[in-house]
């Protein structure tokens, strides 16, 4: 990830919220002065407004006119409302109330500093790809979703193991007899595909990993495997790095003490 | 992998082959005889030509001149014969004389119809990512080199676990303390990192994969990073199949016969 | 697993079979014929009789007086017989019609052979650890149950993890946030355990396996811990390895072929 | 493990330290007049008393005498005491002046109380099996040792794999292509067999792990096979709990913190 480079800033800002918390409605309402103060036109989510006691604006007018959407929430609040503005390629930057997760990366004490370094322009932009599923049924969809992290094929709740072929763009890849298989975007990587032992993809690697779940074979390995698809661009204030989000997080890769002793 | 496209043919072919065998000789004279009869120059590698008693060129010349580089032998030979042509882009496809490997994909028997069919225009190519890896001591480049499979920090000969940073473009990753660590791109995913539980990546994946090697840490797990390199590109006969060759060659999430009274 | 030795013989021997197969009625009327012959008095279990026409005694009779039982299936009947007669300890030898299972070791072709080998008193014994679980809610036992392969805490149909807290004897051993976690046997380390990423037990340590399901941690790794327990006996005929059916069943360590230029 | 119960205590105690710290000397120091006071006969192991300017005894005496070693140092100088003891069944306590390691177990501040304690005979002992390993070469053993660890079998300074066979006790287990093998104590199995992928075996199981270091094919799995053999007893205060010690030096299967908002 290269150092945050100073870039044009932005005019026009959506601010989005977890409904049901004072500490965020306080949050918001500081955003909100620290915008109009910088002469920024402010656009509040509906629902989130109606927390607020103002009026607000629906996605479509936050994807159509918004340059800017600032989240204040954890990542499911974030993970929402990228599934809402996907489609209209607006930027979103995250702000965490208790500890900072994988996508709010500001924390709250950083509040001011964060998204007043990136309203000056001084940020990085990161691209987090989606992954479309579609459920087919006798050549009919019955589904279709966009995920940030993972679609999951399961047992679901019966008890057995299922047997399943995977194949990419009709070409065959395997027979698996599991408890299902998880196609996992490099998001996804550090979500459930991580307990199901699969590899760590950095955001900026276009691939999805398929993770099998529970394979009934000594043989199964997780492999990697090339996609383009919709991304949603993540906004990081400057000193951002994945690496170190993972250390934090995950404790990847954590160094035990020594023992004075024996080494 | 689309199915092999109908392209525009070559006019120049190389011919490399592994020295000293009576099999690879007879193999390659037919090849020879095969491709002159279809109208194209053949260029033979010097070392190969010494062995069937013909003048050759050097590398250079087929780098310079060669549209497509056949060569006969295993993976070895593939291995080595991309080394001496990658700064050149010449693409090339490999024969086996025994059982087909992962770089080389024509068997003895289909080879006179996998090369026509590459020669009539009927074939797809895979381009698969080189590292390039340098060891600096005191600011000065002590080896320089290019790698097919992977790069390897180990700790030699000595018995204990080594600490090392590692750091990309940079940027800390990590403390590792282990046996060491490998940098293995797509190609290398199925060789020496496979042994070290690394994940498998696809060739068309422009990733590299970080694979600790006996790290002292519950917590360490392989991440891939993208990576942009030169590369060489393999030309595959119609029907080629990365999947299939993982289940082949590795018999990757091989299924279990089933018992038939428990299920 | 010491070469069978030379034992006493067995007098009384039952015969259990899986229900509603001509090739299995076939295979006990040829067993009771050969039993027969060699002087031995033949207990035929109530339901298997029933499906060969002819009267039969329940697991209890089996179970006090028979020094042997034959189970004709594959390792699902075996299973169910082991779970009938484990408070009787009565040694159990499974022949199975089609591949041999990991419990069911003599195929049919076999059968006469191995069956004979074991009259005459050359086998080996082979004890299986059996696992009781049990199930109490507000104090009160809700289940009780014997396992010859594992039990496992999932989060049943709901989609999320659950988190929960394991002790040993009322020692604490961690908190898991996880899809659950196998207890298993040593018969059962090569069943869901297996799938779980757990360690194969060989079946004569006094062991269980605690395997997580997909923990949401890096840090998790399954434990083994001693325990004894019910057991049932296994009777072997000369030539029994362990080893051996893990490497024809799961095709353990495989090598994969050389490739002949490489190395 | 159970409670500490109360047992007979101990009437003549061995003191081994760690040379050449003062710290330690120290501890030695108290350790001796708190014994003396008691009225317990000392025997300070005779390279420890002349750090300590005093007249000791050798292994052999203390091995014939001592009912109870009390070594102060890490889980190295552990380890060297018990190699040194084993043959004559000495129970060991370990005191450790920095962090309690996985054998040392009481800590500098806690050594008044802890040791006080194990003098009033509330302890608990922990057997931890030994494992001898040979040498042979050409039917002439060329090296013999006994590892609290384990031994491991290894490539040495070579750069490519080895293929080898192992046998149990003359019966084939596995052809292995690998960078070696490793046959693990369980004290072993949270040393390097752990870095190796390897399963935990608690103290109290009676096996070892054999666990394939860098094993080139998709199929191996660490297997646990049942083993006696001489061991060292270590002496643990009232509360010592071995999985307390996996979780704190190992971090073993710790709890990330949940995200607040997503679950």
């Amino acid at each position: 990830m290269p150092p945050a480079a100073v870039r044009p800033s932005f005019g026009r800002v959506a601010l989005i919220g977890k409904l049901r918390s004072a500490e965020i409605a306080e949050s918001l309402r500081e955003l909100r002065g620290m915008l109009e103060q910088r002469g920024c036109e402010v656009l509040i989510e509906r629902e989130t407004a109606s927390d607020l006691g103002l009026r607000g604006v629906d996605y479509a007018a936050i994807g159509a006119e918004a340059k800017l959407a600032i989240v204040v929430g954890g990542d499911g609040t974030m993970l929402a409302a990228a599934r809402n503005l996907v489609r209209h390629h607006v930027p979103l930057v995250g702000v965490n109330q208790g500890r900072v997760g994988f996508m709010t990366d500001i924390g709250h004490d950083d509040m001011r500093s964060g998204i007043g370094a990136i309203l000056d322009g001084e940020y990085s932009i990161e691209e987090r790809a989606l992954l479309e599923a579609e459920i087919r049924r006798n050549n009919k969809s019955v589904l279709q979703t966009i995920a940030l992290n993972e679609a999951v094929v399961g047992k679901g709740s019966q008890g057995r193991l299922i047997e399943f072929n995977l194949l990419i763009d009709g070409e065959f890849v395997y027979t698996l007899r599991a408890d299902g298989v998880i196609v996992a975007t490099p998001t996804g990587s550090t979500a459930y595909a991580m307990s199901a032992q699969g590899p760590i993809l950095h955001p900026a690697v276009p691939a999805f990993a398929l993770v099998p779940l529970n394979p009934h074979t000594l043989s199964a390995r997780p492999v990697s495997v090339s996609g383009s698809a919709d991304a949603v661009r993540f906004v990081h204030p400057p000193g951002y790095s994945y690496f170190a989000t993972l250390r934090e997080k995950l404790r990847w890769s954590e160094v035990l003490e020594k023992n004075r002793d024996l080494e």
